[in-house]
C-alpha cells in the first residue's frame, strides 16, 4: 500500500493578472503551495485559492518568499536573517488566518523560488526561516531539498522535514538537481516523467543524468501547471499513480509517512 | 471605581524610517494600535512592537489600513468590499501570528486613517471590514466612532464595538468630531486636554465646540505620540487619571466594561 | 482624404505576468498607450514596448495612473493634487527617457483607469494632471473625454486636447458613455463596431443608445486587445478603415488634425 | 587655485517619513544625490528636493538603487543585467523630468547602497548600469569607487567617471575602504575628518589604516547628514575648505576637473 503527495504552486496571480490553471491543478494535486503576497498572490486570490482547496480536500501550504513582486521572488536577496524571519512569520500567519476563515488551515510551508534555493545552501537564512516557522507552529511540516542546510535547520528547530522531488527535473548521481543551465536538466516527455514519478512513489530507482540509477524517496512530488503541457503532464502522473494503486494524498495525512524525516 | 483604556498608534515606522516615540508611549498607554504593513509597519517592526507591548502588558490591536504606503493610509480608496475584506483579514492574521510568536495575541482591531473615516459613513466598506474581522475571530473587540455604519456593521457581525474618544479633538453638540478644516478642531492646551480626559473617563460632560455640554462615554481614549508635545500630553493624561483613582487598563480586561457596546 | 488614429493600451504586464496580445495590437494601432509602472508595466516591459512601437512607427503615449498595482489603477484614490502632479510628472518622464533610449519619444499622454474617469469630473485632479504634463512639455497632446474638466484644464494649461471615442461603447444622446452598469453599454458585434468606427472617422453620425443619432468627431478611437475577440475586432476596424480610404495614423502626425482641439 | 565637490544623499524620505536634515545639508554641499523612488524618495519629495537644490545652485544627481523600499536599497539583489539597466534608465529619466520642471537637470548619477557596492565588483551589473546611463545621456558624469569594474564599465560606455572619497571612512594602503566590520573603519573626530578632507582636496596624502600614507585625489567627497553630528561635521569640512581657499563647487562645473577621469 503506497501513497504519495503531489504538490503544485497555486494562487500565483496578482490583482488583475493570472498565472497557471489553478482549477485544473486542484483536480490533480493533494497539496497546494499558496503564494502569500510577497512574490505573488494578493489577499483576495489567497482567499479564493484557500476556499477552492478546502472544497476539494487539498492541503494548503504557505509558499513564502522574498518581498519581490517585480522579480516573482526569483532574485536572491541579501536580507538579514532577523528580517527574513519576521517576513516569513508575517506571510505564514496571514495565510493561516485566511485559511481558517475558509475552514482550513496551513498544513505545511514550502519556501519559494530564490528563498528555496538560498536556504538549501545558506545556514543563516535557513535557520531564520526555520525559527520563524517553529515560532508559528512547533512541528510544522516543511518541504525542501534533502541533505541541505535547510533540512538541518528545520529539524534542529523541531519542524518535520519532508523531502521533495521534482517530476520534470533530471538528477545528478548525488541526488542533486541538474542545473537549468545544463542541457537535459528539464524533462518534457510525458511518458518518461510519468514513469519516473511512479518509480519515485514506490521506492524504485530512476535514471540519473549520467546513466546510473538513483533512488529518491520523496514525501512529495512537485508538478507544474503554468503551461497547458504542464497540466497534461500533471494529469498523466496522477492517473498513472492511481492505476498503480498508489494513493495520492497530502503528506500530512496520518497514513502518508514515506519520505517524512521525523 | 473607574477604569479607562488609553490607546495610541505604534509601530508606524517602515524599513529605515521611524515615526513617533514608541518607547515613551508604551509607558503611557494600555492599548497599542500596531500598524500591520499596509500603511506603515513592516514585519520586523511589528514583531519588535509586539514584543515590547507584551513585556509591558499593553494590549495589542490590529491597525489595519488601505494598501497605501506612500499615502500612509490617509487617502480614501474606492476598493471593492470583497477585496477590502480580504485585505483586512490578511493584515489582522499576519499580526496575530507575530503577536503569538511573542507570547501575546491580537486583542482588538482599530481601522486606520482613511479606512477609519470611510467605514464611519460607507456601509459597504463597513460591512466588509466587519465580515473579515468576524471571520478572523467571532466577538473580536473593535474600536471606532459610535453611532455610525461602522458600529452598526460591527455589531451585526457579532463583534464587540468599543466607542473611542479623542483626547485632543473638539466635538460638536451631536458628538461628532469637528472637522480638521475648522479652527479650534484640535486642542493643544495640556491642562484642558487632561481635564477633559478625566471627565470622559468618569462619565462627566465636557464642553462641546459651541459652548454647550456633551457627555461622551468612551471605552477608550486615543492619545498621540508623534511629536514631543504629544508625548507630554499623553503622560499628563495618564498621570491625572491615576491621581483621580481611575485605573488605566485595556478595555479588553474583564473589569473594564465602560463604553463597550456588548 | 480622411485619417484617424487608433489607440490601445499596451505593455500592461508586470514582472512575470502578461496581459493582452501586444504583438497583435501593434500591427493594428497607430498609437500605443504604454503603462508607466504605477498600475502596470515595469521598466523592462516599458523598454520592450517602446522598442516594438518604435520599430513599427507606432506613436508612444504615457498611460499614467494612480499608484495602485493591486487594483490596476482602477480604484479612485483621494490623492492631494500636488502629490498627483508629482506622480504624473514622474511617470511621463520615466517613459520619455526609456522611449528616447529606443529612438522614440513620448508623443502624448492618456491618463488610465480611475484617473481617466476622475479628471473627467474633478477639477482639482484635472488641473494637477494638466499642470504636470505642461511642466513636462508645453503643448503636449493629451487624450480624454471631451467637454469635461479634463479638457478644460488641459487647454487652460496649454496642452493640445484630443477627443477620444471608444470603438465598443454605447453613447448617450449627449455624447457621454453609457455606464457599464447599464445593459447594452458595451458592444460586441464585430460588424456593428466596425461600421461605427468608419462612421466616426469620417464625421458621420452613429446611433446613440436611445435610438437617435449622434456625431462624434474623435481625434482617436480606442480599441482593446486583452481578449482574443478584442484583437479580432481591432483588426476588423483597421481593415474597414483602410478599405474606405481612411489612413490610420497617429493623431500627432501633421496631416491628422481631425478632432484635435487646438 | 583648488576646488572640490561635496556630495550628500538627499530626499531620502518616503511619504510621511523623513530622513536627514536636507535643509542644513543643502547649505553645505555642492552636489545632491537625490533618491529616485526605488529605495527612498517619492515623486513629491523628489520635486521639492530638486526645487530646493536648484534655488541654491546645488547640482542634482540621480541616486539610483535596487527596487527595495523596505531594505532602503541596502540589500544586494541578484537581478538580471537587462532588468537592472531598465530600472536604472527609468529612475534617472524620472528624475530628469522632475528636475527640468524645476529649472534644473540631472548633472550626474551616483548609484546607491547595495548597487554602489555590487558594481564595484560585479562586471555584469556594472555594465548594465553604465549602458543604461549612456543610453540616457552620452558622456554623463558618474560617481563611484575608482579602479573597479564600475569605473571600467563607465568609461567603456563613454561616461565620465569621477572618483569619490568618503570624509569619514578609513582607507587601506591600497586605497580601498576599510570594511565597516573592522574597528576604526568609520571616523568620528570632527577635526580629524576636516583635516583629511582639506588634504584630499589639495592632493595631499592622508593616513591609511595601517599608519602609512595614501594620496586620494577625489573629484568629490561624500559627507553625511542623517544625524545631528553628521551635519556638524559637514559644516566643519565646508568651512575649513573655504578657509584654505578651496572653492566648493559641483564637479560638473567647467572649472572643476580635479579627479575627473575623462
Amino acid at each position: 500500500m503506497h501513497s504519495i503527495d503531489l504538490n503544485a504552486d497555486l494562487g500565483e496571480g496578482l490583482g488583475p493578472w493570472l498565472m497557471g490553471d489553478d482549477e485544473a491543478l486542484l483536480e490533480v494535486v493533494s497539496s497546494a503551495n499558496v503564494a502569500t503576497g510577497f512574490h505573488a498572490g494578493d489577499p483576495s486570490i489567497m482567499r479564493r485559492t484557500c476556499r477552492q482547496a478546502a472544497q476539494r480536500g487539498v492541503a494548503i501550504g504557505a509558499h513564502v518568499a522574498y518581498r519581490d513582486l517585480h522579480g516573482f521572488g526569483r532574485r536572491a536577496m541579501d536580507i538579514a536573517p532577523e528580517e527574513l524571519a519576521a517576513d516569513v512569520l508575517y506571510q505564514v500567519s496571514a495565510l493561516e488566518g485566511i485559511a481558517r476563515a475558509e475552514g482550513a488551515e496551513v498544513a505545511y510551508c514550502k519556501p519559494h523560488g530564490a528563498l528555496y534555493n538560498t536556504i538549501a545552501r545558506d545556514e543563516g537564512q535557513a535557520q531564520a526561516t526555520a525559527e520563524a516557522l517553529a515560532a508559528f507552529r512547533p512541528g510544522l511540516r516543511v518541504l525542501g531539498l534533502p541533505a541541505t542546510p535547510w533540512q538541518a535547520a528545520a529539524e534542529a528547530a523541531g519542524l518535520r522535514f519532508v523531502a521533495e522531488a521534482f517530476a520534470d527535473r533530471a538528477y545528478t548521481p548525488e541526488g542533486l538537481l541538474v542545473s537549468r543551465q545544463q542541457p537535459g536538466s528539464v524533462l518534457h516527455d510525458v511518458e518518461l516523467i510519468t514513469a519516473r514519478c511512479v518509480a519515485m512513489a514506490t521506492g524504485q530507482p530512476v535514471a540519473d543524468v549520467e546513466g546510473g540509477q538513483i533512488t529518491l524517496s520523496p514525501g512529495s512530488i512537485c508538478v507544474h501547471g503554468d503551461t497547458p503541457g504542464a497540466v497534461e503532464i500533471a494529469r498523466s502522473v496522477r492517473g498513472a499513480l492511481e492505476e498503480n494503486g498508489i494513493t495520492v494524498e497530502p503528506f500530512s495525512s496520518p497514513a502518508s509517512a514515506a519520505g517524512t524525516a521525523s
